[in-house]
């Protein structure tokens, strides 16, 4: 039994928000594998033979035609496009296995590929929740502290300007806010909208403006990234498409994500799920390569499965974390950077909102994911996105980045002469070598409540839910605004402003 | 943005418990490594250099005479023992890097080396807690259904039958009750405490009783386990080493954890803590092999570090994680098995003590640890038995159970044939491969509520640890308790009513 001591300071001071610094973040460790290379190669082979007998349906005319072009087999009437396997894989070995996104703050720049990572807010849900307010439809005020919160968060690398979406901003123009939101209010790199060619091109344009450069340079030095989805299994929807395809000419990156949810879209079986996903991610891939060889992609995975008693999906679980170590292996084949998720299916932000979520993030980290979406604050599936889970996040990846640091073996920090100092019996709170590294000795816990039991009883018996609701409003409090400069601020106003106009009235593109 | 689907069934019915079968756990993954082979060995010589510069006090007469007679440096001042690094080596080699516990019920030995992951319940705690009746401190009738839980979770595999104290039996007889529980309530391999020879000699007699043999047929087959701390830095008082030695002379499982808490016990270092956690466990162990070689020992690890803002242990943080995984590396390095822990800091059950007990489970079982103490119920570093918690950790457990599964890549199971019947676009919940596997696909979860948001309002809103509520009573409910001869049990409690008058009246050893 260990006696926990009431110490030096019996209550945290709540005001203080422990953070380590920012840092692009790397895993110095080996990969876990969980599949042998024969293995990773067979279902490889599957997917290229799932390619070439049933095909990929793509949506977009513009897409069949260019891969008729470069040799596929297309259906017009099916709109089924056939692929030689020695064309998938003559494509794939095209795309960088690593690549540099610029931020308006140098410093910021980020690497994906080798073993880099970068982790994101959640994106996507229509809904946010706090404790306070409870579960709303998302708004702009709430976007905009929500970001604010992103970029005080420094575990987390990259934002996207609608964590959540402002449903009272009209559907077709909230990415042009959110574009906004992330240059005004934040100063990492950003993320655009795939969702037809004008919300991607929006995105391009305004990251031109922001650098002062024009598209040849953007491509020169990319700044913009966006994810697609595929309708799995093995459709390809034309918005989706135009959007990467967009990104894929001026030489943008382009996240390419199945949603091969196990007993639902794929089958039944974490291998075959797999064989979907490596299919459909690949087959996106190719395309891109084929519009612009040296395209910027990176291979996405998302299998998790379906709960067959309900239908719902279900993420954080065992087979989650499998796929996420599989799909390691699998981008690490083709030598694409690869992304993940922080999922959960919890719909309240206690136990299991954080073990599922620690089933997604060791999994994913540990096998060297290169970009972890939703990395912060995805409740219910990826309905909601909650303020208190954003932080509960934030001290789950911090964890797990401050573990991934090497440990000091150097002589002095083995500490024999601190042993000798303080001897058999002894206590080495005031040794020497502890009142030397006493500040910075060990991690710092931005949530977490380490008191003993009566001062944590005497200080209200707060959950870390409600911790986290004290945390992200002091965040929010001491949030500083990223300078910028006012004129560009307010040329990128009017370009909002204007495409909105432009948008609404039917004008889609640029 | 994922939808959630209500699906086929929208309430999951409460009253069945999900498990997977009760087995020996086995990691077939290659473990997690953080040091690099130098350091490992730079961290074993400076733990020599220390036994060989310092020395360990040793406070039991009989312990110092045995090594002294080995060759060892005893100061009869201080009680210090000096080590020669040779005799430290050459001790270790003698230990076995696996051996197996018999349990009554056959099916149901266990391993400890190698790949085997072996967990047990938490122990020790002076308090227990559930939603009903809150925090309190333990007795027998608390203590009986603690044990009945562990008895029906099948991913708990070994016993300790006190895992909270009963305080309502006066302390010096409790180990007596807690191994009539394990025998009684349960058909797993149950633990001995060692605090005392007389508690280690109850421990055998009573497992010779239950196998139907004497000290000789036990020790060639052994079937107990007891624990013992070093009081750290450099200290082994006399209790546990006399514990411990009745169990080696009879060749029975001691397992030596060192309590080196970075900061407060050893130095403010993660390598500091190391080499005092190496030096005390090498130490004692090689007493242990010089009074019986070939004794089974485990190297234990409870290295973490102190809050240094409040003095309290802090566990399931970053740096507990880093010692574990390079705990696993040093126990390999000396081919012993090993031992860690589930271990969290958290007051209350909610986030941050599924997080934090998710750092300790991911880097223990990643590791390659053999044997998890505290692998349920832990709360608030050790001082609390939680029943909701206990559950909570079974299902996290369950899931790294689970994960270690080999994934199915035969052809069938990477469903091309199920690709081309279900077609692009098509959905495979109703696909004739999904039809055959729909009861089996996936990990069915123990507590877990996967519902959607809305069936989940409708039940009732409730959290994990409510949920858990309902999952430990329905397992008391359904509770079997195992057979054994009725006579076999009379006899036992015979001995332990015996033994009680005997020790209250002054006769501890047998």
């Amino acid at each position: 039994m260990v006696r926990k001591r009431s110490g030096r300071a019996n209550a945290r001071d709540k005001s203080e928000i422990n953070q380590m610094p920012w840092a692009q973040l790397t895993n110095r460790l080996k990969p876990t594998e969980v599949l042998s290379q024969d293995e990773v190669e067979n279902i490889h082979q599957n997917s290229l033979r799932l390619l070439a007998e049933v095909g990929m349906v793509m949506h977009d005319p513009k897409a069949r035609e260019i891969l008729k072009r470069a040799g596929c087999d297309v259906d017009t009437d099916t709109l089924r496009v056939r692929f030689d396997p020695a064309f998938i894989d003559e494509q794939i070995a095209k795309a960088p296995s690593s690549f540099t996104l610029r931020s308006r703050n140098p410093t910021r720049d980020l690497t994906f590929g080798g073993n880099n990572i970068n982790f994101t807010s959640v994106v996507g849900p229509a809904f946010c929740s706090d404790l306070d307010k409870g579960r709303r439809r998302g708004n702009t005020e709430d976007v905009r502290n929500y970001v604010r919160l992103i970029q005080s968060i420094n575990t987390i690398h990259l934002i996207y300007g609608t964590p959540f979406e402002a449903m009272d901003i009209p559907a077709e123009v909230r990415h042009l806010e959110g574009y906004y939101h992330g240059i005004e209010l934040t100063d990492k790199v950003w993320a655009s909208w795939l969702l037809g060619r004008y919300r991607a091109d929006d995105g391009i344009d305004m990251a031109c403006m922001l650098f002062g450069t024009d598209r040849d340079g953007l491509k020169e030095n990319p700044a913009c990234i966006g994810n697609i989805n595929t309708n799995s299994p093995l459709i390809l929807d034309a918005e989706m498409t135009q959007g990467a395809m967009a990104f894929a000419e001026c030489g943008q990156a382009v996240i390419v994500t199945p949603f091969t949810l196990s007993g639902a879209m794929a089958p039944a079986t974490l291998s075959g799920a797999l064989v979907g996903q490596n299919a459909e991610a690949l087959a996106c891939i190719a395309l891109l390569q084929t519009i612009n060889p040296g395209t910027p992609c990176i291979y996405g995975s998302f299998t998790s499965n379906a709960d067959m008693r309900t239908g719902s999906p279900a993420f954080g679980t065992p087979e989650y974390a499998m796929g996420a170590f599989a799909s390691g292996q699998l981008a690490r084949r083709h030598n694409l950077p690869w992304r993940s998720s922080n999922a959960c299916t919890a719909n309240s932000v206690d136990a299991q909102a954080a073990y599922e979520s620690q089933m997604s993030i060791w999994s994913t980290v540990m096998s060297h994911c290169n970009m972890i979406i939703h990395g912060g604050g995805w409740m219910e599936g990826g309905l909601t996105a909650s303020f208190e889970k954003l932080i509960i996040d934030a001290e789950m990846l911090q964890m797990m980045s401050y573990m991934l640091r090497p440990i000091d073996t150097s002589d002095e920090a083995m500490g024999v002469e601190a042993y000798k100092e303080v001897g058999p019996g002894g206590h080495f709170f005031g040794a020497a070598d502890t009142m030397k590294r006493y500040e910075t000795a060990f991690y710092n816990p931005i949530v977490s409540d380490w008191r003993n039991y009566e001062s944590w009883e005497e200080g209200g018996s707060l959950t870390t839910e409600q911790n986290a609701n004290r945390v992200w409003k002091k965040m929010l409090e001491t949030y500083e605004q990223p300078e910028i400069d006012p004129e560009l601020l307010k040329d990128l106003r009017g370009f909002v402003d204007q495409r909105k106009q432009e948008v609404l009235s039917g004008v889609r593109n640029t």
